[in-house]
């Protein structure tokens, strides 16, 4: 992707039902006791093109291995269902029979084929579905359907585990002469360390756009954005991440065969829009108080760049320090140094950033003589961003996670009870 | 190695000063403004062979530097000196110079060369020696040494950060009809996640070994002890582990070149101290309330099964999970899939144990119907044992970590201040 930057992309209100055709709904049905919504659908009017990511970790949930088979070998995707609470995963055979009842109850009740259903779940790892609930759900969701905002604030609701708010983001661009919308929503908050795809994101866009285009545009954004957050460093076994595209739009398709200024800019818009759902999703980590941003500049490669970030990003003790915001930069330079990419630590330069302001603690390697009092001004405002120049060459990446807690901790020594 | 068990081995009392010719000291020179010990010295009567592995991390600390020149390019080492509070890391060419001038004192004090004095510090990063009294510690320690065991627990005590108990451990064994002690002590607790070494190791013994052997013999025991421990992931700057050999003990000569029994035991009562002073960082941990044990059986290779035992024991889920005496077993499977190592997650069997009991959590890959409440009752006990048997073969390994908990973050939030 050319530099970004936001030259014709219209930021709106709104998640998934956003662009046109869309409709979601949301409902409790018992999954969790606690009355809290635990079920979601997305439907389209008009059968979509999908596109998916998924967790590459070896042990998958059954609605990845379902949802995979969609994406992969079948042309059309129309509705998804998500459950909360349960994730099907280490559920064996059992559990692929639930995903096969789950897409055969769907497919009689809105009439479409069962080869269009993407299925979702999250929650407790190695329990088996409660299918009489869950299909109870997928009979009783269709009539809720609503292309409304809140109707899509409703299902980002709905798949909610530990997540202290709901995750959506929406914008607009003209393609072709026509208005194109591009909405998303997703979840957290733990087991966040995505390779390919992260726990739950669903966007949808009505923008006309053929499937290899957009399974190989997405894959490339995915690679800059939820691969590069990380709460804990666990990698989910459901990771999971689908884009949907009806068409409604009207404009002319857009097809990697042909990429002029309307493809830059869809894969701009979506860019954007995966990008601010990941940063949403690191800044409500579990327990979290901030979103720390790691920028690591000056490198040789993007490559290295991406390592050091992550390794910033993902160091405990470099998380602590910001929960304490506490300037602590030995941290930050000894988690590059064990990171496994190349450094010359007698070059680098550290920065904390924050509304415009730039404090410099460290320059070639050793601190410099900053202030304390304002770097604990700095690190206590939210987001907390670093800057790590390595001066090794010109290419960038940046990095996002969140600070380490208490509260984390508490979430989940107790989670299962 | 050959098949590890504990003939001919005999665990003692002591540690750095349970070998013949051994002395040690430990007192407060000020770093620390509590009052507590902050500094230790480590002599041997007579110039001994020394080995030692340190720090992958690209940012090494100054002593760390010194201590490479001197084992790679030296014959002998006579005296360690460590400094607690300031690790003299990122401290540039003034960090280099402060170890010139603390061998230089220490060479003129002890009447031996520069060459044959070894280094060692711990503490805050980035932070320059304070080394009036540095330089004061250097000087009255001597005067201190003495080859008592409590001796060696004042040294062991001088060195202790974050820990909360001092670790030593001593053994003996009968080499060629002459008693062969070996003795050691470490420190933790965090930014512990070796790579080569760990945080600071000091082992001593009276075998007469060949330099090159016990060099190669060592850092093969490193490999299955010491890189086999994580508290947090981060693998610090400081990471020092030295073993010296001053021969009083009069025994033929130990060398690779004549690998009789003498030299397996020898190996393996080394083996036994590193294993046991490796056990006792991870089991004091920062903020930690037990030692978690992981191993792995039944892997197609060495390598597999160690990378599969190090995510259990390095997944913060999972260590969460200890800390709240939940069996999620889900976690740990989890954690394996995403190791990188190869699975097949349906053949994996999972059982705690905890004092000869043993129960099975997980058989193929899903949950038996086991007893939540044994479960939290043999997860409430120190250490606790995972046993992950992956059915892919026959090689084993075991890693050890502890739980993550509130004190983990409390205690590096508040680090520096």
């Amino acid at each position: 992707m050319k530099e970004f930057n936001m030259n014709g992309i219209n930021i709106i209100d709104g998640g998934v039902t956003a662009a046109v055709g869309f409709k979601a709904a949301g409902m409790n049905v018992g999954i969790k006791n606690n009355g809290k919504k635990d079920m979601a659908m997305i439907y389209s009017e008009k059968p979509c093109v999908a596109a998916g990511t998924f967790t590459l970790n070896k042990v998958f949930a059954a609605p990845v291995k379902w949802d995979k088979n969609i994406v992969y070998n079948q042309q059309d995707a129309q509705v998804v269902i998500v459950n909360n609470g349960v994730a099907n995963a280490c559920t064996g055979v059992e559990g692929d029979h639930a995903c096969e009842l789950e897409a055969k109850t769907a497919a009689e009740v809105l009439g479409i084929p069962e080869t269009s259903v993407l299925l979702g779940s999250t929650g407790v790892i190695g329990m088996q579905l409660p299918m009489e609930k869950i299909l109870t759900g997928i009979k009783e969701l269709p009539a809720k359907l609503d292309d409304s905002l809140e109707a899509g604030t409703v299902a980002a609701e709905s798949i909610m585990t530990t997540d202290t708010r709901s995750k959506q983001v929406a914008v607009e661009v003209m393609l072709d002469g026509k208005k194109v919308t591009i909405g998303g929503m997703c979840k957290g908050a733990g087991m966040i360390h995505p390779h390919m795809a992260t726990m739950l994101c669903y966007v949808t866009t009505d923008a006309v756009v053929e499937k290899k285009t957009l399974q190989k545009m997405m894959s490339g954004i995915i690679d800059d954005t939820f691969n590069m957050i990380s709460v804990d460093g666990d990698t989910s076994t459901n990771d999971t991440c689908l884009v949907l595209a009806n068409g409604l739009a009207g404009n002319a398709e857009i097809n990697e065969a042909n990429m002029n200024a309307d493809y830059d800019l869809f894969e701009k818009a979506l860019f954007y829009v995966l990008r601010e759902l990941s940063k949403k999703i690191a800044g409500d980590g579990e327990g979290c108080t901030c979103l720390f941003e790691v920028q690591v500049k000056g490198a040789e490669s993007k490559e290295q760049a991406k390592i050091l970030a992550k390794s910033i990003a993902t160091s405990n003790l470099t998380k602590c320090a910001i929960f304490g915001h506490d300037a602590n930069w030995g941290r930050i330079l000894c988690a590059m140094g064990y990171s496994g990419a190349d450094l010359e630590p007698e070059k680098v330069d550290i920065f904390f950033e924050s509304e415009g302001e730039s404090l410099q603690i460290v320059k070639d390697g050793t601190a410099t003589d900053y202030s304390e009092e304002k770097a604990t001004e700095i690190l206590s405002k939210n987001p907390v961003i670093c800057v790590a120049d390595v001066h090794m060459g010109t290419e960038s990446a940046t990095a996002w996670g969140c600070d380490l807690t208490f509260d984390y901790v508490k979430i989940n020594a107790d989670y299962r009870s």
